[in-house]
């Protein structure tokens, strides 16, 4: 197996030192060397998929049971979780840094450092039917391809 | 069924308007009122559930299925998608606001007004094993539960 330059598939391979919390057939989850809060996990998928486009839906729903236990185990580590994020991000645009697939899990608590800003106006019904029509049209192109 | 005043149970219920993408027969997809980008689509149980704690695993993984092939649908909208985004909120520390787990997926472009802040310092190896270990404590904590 060779890592391709991927830190994540070096990380599956043996081949870069990681702090390993959850490992099986298909998923291997670990600490994020830049966490949000003390108890931040990355879960992937051991096969290199870059993004949602190119991830198997049974990896993924692998990747996302791991990430739901971990969410629920937050809470019974000891470490300060008052809450949980889950957090993914598909493409540069999207705020992807590494480019294989990852599923963030990370507690929460009063006064930590995480914000989020957007603008954050409500929209009017009409919009929001014409964004539906669209998302439905993309479903359907993705029934079709 | 009653809505016990719960704005998403009463849309599951019929009694409250949304912008519906997807109906199945756990899960419904719609609209969010408040977009961070247009396409911004809430993914939940139509069961009731709190969050992360109360969901079922198999309710969990209907919910991440839906919203993994809209992230994809997403792309194929004509909606601005050069990237998307998976986000949930579990508690109020957390920032969830409606308090029936919704899986946010939304779309992402160069320049839109989505932001995160954190303290992304990196950690030292020891500090990022001793929260490994707690991880892994809680993971047990839940088997054992
Ligand atoms: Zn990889
Ligand atoms: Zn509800």
């Amino acid at each position: 197996m060779t890592d391709n330059g991927c830190v994540f598939c070096a990380i599956v391979n043996g081949r870069a030192d990681a702090s390993v919390v959850h490992e099986d057939d298909s998923v291997i989850a670990f600490m994020d060397l830049q966490p949000v809060t003390p108890g931040h996990v990355l879960v992937i998928p051991k096969a290199h998929a870059v993004g949602l486009e190119d991830l198997q839906e049974g990896v993924g729903v692998a990747v996302w049971k791991v990430a739901h236990q971990l969410g629920r185990a937050l809470r019974r580590s000891g470490l300060r979780c008052e809450g949980v994020n889950l957090f993914l991000a598909d493409g540069e645009a999207a705020f992807q840094e590494v480019f294989h697939v990852h599923l963030h899990v990370f507690p929460r608590f009063a006064g930590d450092p995480f914000r989020m800003e957007a603008d954050w106006r409500v929209q009017e019904r009409a919009q929001l039917d014409r964004a539906a029509a669209a998302v439905r049209g993309g479903l359907a192109a993705l029934d079709a391809g």
